[in-house]
C-alpha cells in the first residue's frame, strides 16, 4: 500500500490525538490520556516546541473504515546523554491496526532515526512494556538493546504530590 | 554546611565534565564517557541547548581537598508524555563523596523539582542501576515510583550500526 511520511503540522493534531488514546488502549491504559488536540497544538506547535512529530499518511482511496488518512504517527523529542551527546527519545510510534504490515511503522521508526542523525544524534532510545513482546521483538530483530534487561536501568518517576513536595522544599536562591 | 545552587555557566563545563566522569566510575562505565567539556559547552550554552544544569558551589574555605568549590551537578532536559504533557527528566544527579549527607544532593532534586513546576512540567523523572541501593531507596523515600517494578517498563536503545542502519532505510521523500 501507498503511503507519505511528513512532518506534522497543527492541522494533525485532532488525527494524533485520536491516535494517542487509541495507543493508550492498546497499553491497556485508557484512563491515563489527559491531553487534548487543543495542549498538543500548543505544546508542539508554538515557540520552542516540546516535540515533534511525523505523520503517515495514505491516499483517498485507502482512508479507514472511520474515514481517516492519517493512519499513523511518531512523537519524539531530543535528550542528552553526559556521556554520548545528543540523542532523540521515540515516545510514541504508533500504526492504526488496519494498516499494520505494510512497513508504515518501519517507514516512521526510521525516518525517526534518519532525523536523529542529521541532528548528530548518537542514540535513539524508547521505551516499551514488559508484556509487548510484539515491539520487543522488532526492535531486538532491528538490532536495539535492552538495557533494563543488560545493564539493569529503572525507570523512576515523581508526580502530583511527591512531585510537589519536592518543589516545596526547594533551597530559596 | 553552606553552599549555593545556582544556573550553571559556561565556564562550569570543566567542573561538570570532571564530575560526569567521576560520576561514571562511581557507576563503573567510565571507558563510556565520550563527551568533552568543550562539547557540552557547545550542547549546553549556545541557542536551542539540549539540556540545563544546576551546581552547587561551596565558599571558598570549604573547597575540596582537589581545590574545587563546584562540588555537585544536575543535569536535565524537558521531555514530553502524550498522555500528561511536559516532563523534566533528571539525566544526571551527582555530589562529590566528600560533602555527601549535607542535603546538597537533595537541594539538587528538589530545584530541579521547581524548575520543572515553573516550565508546567507534571512530572520528573530518572533513571537508575539495579543495584544501586542507595539512590533507589533515596528516590522511593521522597515519593517516587519505580515504573520498571511496578509497570514492566523497559529500556530500549538504537546506537553505532544499528541506528545507521536504521537511518539507511529511511523512506525517501
Amino acid at each position: 500500500m501507498h503511503f507519505r511520511i511528513r512532518a506534522a503540522t497543527k492541522e494533525d493534531c485532532k488525527d494524533i490525538s485520536r491516535m494517542i488514546m487509541e495507543l493508550a488502549v492498546y497499553e491497556k491504559m485508557p484512563d491515563q490520556v489527559k491531553i487534548s488536540h487543543e495542549e498538543l497544538e500548543r505544546d508542539g506547535f508554538s515557540q520552542n516546541p516540546f516535540f515533534e512529530c511525523l505523520v503517515a499518511e495514505v491516499p483517498e482511496e485507502h482512508k479507514s473504515e472511520g474515514g481517516f488518512t492519517v493512519v499513523g504517527y511518531a512523537l519524539y523529542f531530543y535528550t542528552y546523554s553526559t556521556w554520548k551527546g545528543p540523542s532523540v527519545y521515540l515516545e510514541d510510534l504508533y500504526v492504526m491496526p488496519e494498516y499494520r504490515g505494510n512497513g508504515i511503522g518501519k517507514g516512521l521508526l526510521c525516518k525517526v532515526a534518519e532525523v536523529g542523525k542529521k541532528k548528530q544524534c548518537v542514540r535513539l532510545q524508547l521505551s516499551v512494556l514488559n508484556w509487548n513482546t510484539p515491539s520487543r521483538d522488532f526492535y531486538a530483530a532491528k538490532g536495539a538493546q535492552d538495557l533494563t534487561v543488560s545493564e539493569g536501568w529503572h525507570f523512576i518517576r515523581f508526580e502530583g504530590q511527591s512531585l510537589d513536595d519536592l518543589a516545596n522544599e526547594a533551597p530559596k536562591d
